[in-house]
């Protein structure tokens, strides 16, 4: 619950992020927000599920108690889609309210000259079964399809991460899948592939949809490291050597690639995307 | 691209998803908004990585463009962290724009008495390592403890969820674990289980961390069918038998369990923090 910026000052600044419905975007918002404040100490609770007036009640006592009790006014994130349950909140609370349906919401009413549904909970809710579907699926084609288990369907993959062993290709893989319903396979490459000097023969023909990810020789010596001590594999020679040599097979073969070192795996997923045109696959959830 | 909730009205909505990082915040921020008007017909478009004015310019140009040429003024949500880049697209672009930061940064800084970075892209880049490190290790957890694999270190498990084969306990186990770092495994209950009327020997001892999914017997029915079709493990009669005694299961070992036949993977997951009490667990990414 604690996220200490800068663990030397005076106690954390309490933030809320409460909602109608699971809180994700609220915390999404709060995120976006308060990275912005690098140097605030804070400390956040999250609060999902207030779906009725009652309930919406309660938690601002509870969170005006806090107030009370630090004497720090508290940082509120919060998303109700429903209009009474948002005006209880917020004429019951005394913290500082962030409300995005009241500030976007609204106004969008005007613009589109149409009335918003003021349901709970629509935005992490399926839109259509469809669109489950092809989540689940995404999921299990890359489940599949991880670490080079099979070449048999790879043709089917919209993407195919390529790297040495330890690279992130797999949390990429899955993210893209989870997150974006988008097919992603991934496929290690390993010394063999470097003694020889060439790609290996499944991914010949699929290359328009190779994209590589490398990392620094350091930080692959300590990730590897953790698995197997003191091995040959985890030495820091040996992820050099590896390293040099995938990144010149992917420069031989005109493969995109970017380092995982100091991105998020959502700073590479878009990446991906805006490198591989995916665009038209919209972000699920 | 598109997204038809209505496809019999006239002509999409434009929308756009514009950031200077990677338009994740954004995109979440529009789709918490647009789904609040079930009745929109639009056709959205992403760009991420506008990170510099003359980008900035020349993205408001093309949006312009797009309200010449169909008539529709484009609804724009935008995450621009740095005022200067903000500042020249608002200005040129004759959209309805919706700016995160403008709205609810720079009011925070009045409150806080501190004044915002405007860094690019902080949101979605890593906190620190120690997070990063901590989302990996959850994710090989998860896969490693996927489906009963093992039960070795399932006392490590944070949460184990159990269910029938295809109750959607794999999306959902993976999602915790990159949303939240939560170490999860999940165990498949299987028709020995029900013979024998007791819940497998492993997780006996771990009995407070168990959650459990169901499933509405003709959405398993169709999902296995997909997999396997007209066998025996798909048939309605069996998916029927088998739910109701998984669920009799958990009703006997008091095992909280919901249905994910009508819930998103994101509702799931914060049902199961909420009930588990994992909120210690702060969103990552």
């Amino acid at each position: 619950m604690t996220i200490s910026s800068s663990p030397n000052q005076t106690a954390p600044r309490p933030v809320f992020i409460v909602s109608d419905g699971t809180a994700i975007t609220a915390e999404t918002l709060a995120q976006a927000v308060l990275t912005q404040f690098p140097n605030l100490n804070y400390e956040q609770r999250r609060i999902p599920f207030i779906d009725s007036v009652e309930k919406a009640t309660a938690t601002a006592d509870r969170i005006n108690q806090v107030q009370e009790r630090t004497g720090m006014r508290p940082l509120v994130f919060s998303t109700f889609s429903r209009k009474t349950i948002s005006e209880a909140f917020c004429e019951e609370c005394t913290g500082y309210v962030t409300e995005l349906f009241r500030s976007f919401v609204n106004p969008l009413e005007e613009e589109l000259g149409m009335e918003s549904t003021h349901q709970v909970g629509e935005t992490h809710r399926i839109r259509n079964e469809e669109n489950y579907d092809r989540r689940i699926a995404a999921i299990d084609y890359t489940l599949t399809h991880d670490d080079g288990q099979t070449d048999y369907g790879l043709e089917e993959a919209e993407v195919i991460l390529v790297g040495v062993s330890r690279s992130g290709k797999t949390p990429t893989s899955l993210y893209l899948a989870m997150q974006f319903g988008i097919k992603t396979a991934n496929y290690p490459l390993i010394p063999e592939d470097f003694e020889r000097g060439t790609l290996p023969e499944a991914l010949q023909s699929v290359k328009d949809k190779l994209f590589g990810l490398t990392i620094a020789p350091e930080r692959l010596h300590d990730i590897r490291n953790e698995r197997r001590p003191n091995s040959r594999y985890a030495s820091l020679e040996n992820c050099r050597a590896e390293i040099a040599a995938c990144e010149a097979m992917m420069n031989r073969n005109g493969i995109s690639y970017l380092s995982s070192t100091t991105k998020s795996i959502e700073e590479i997923a878009a990446t991906i995307i805006a490198t591989l045109h995916l665009e038209k696959h919209e972000r699920i959830g």
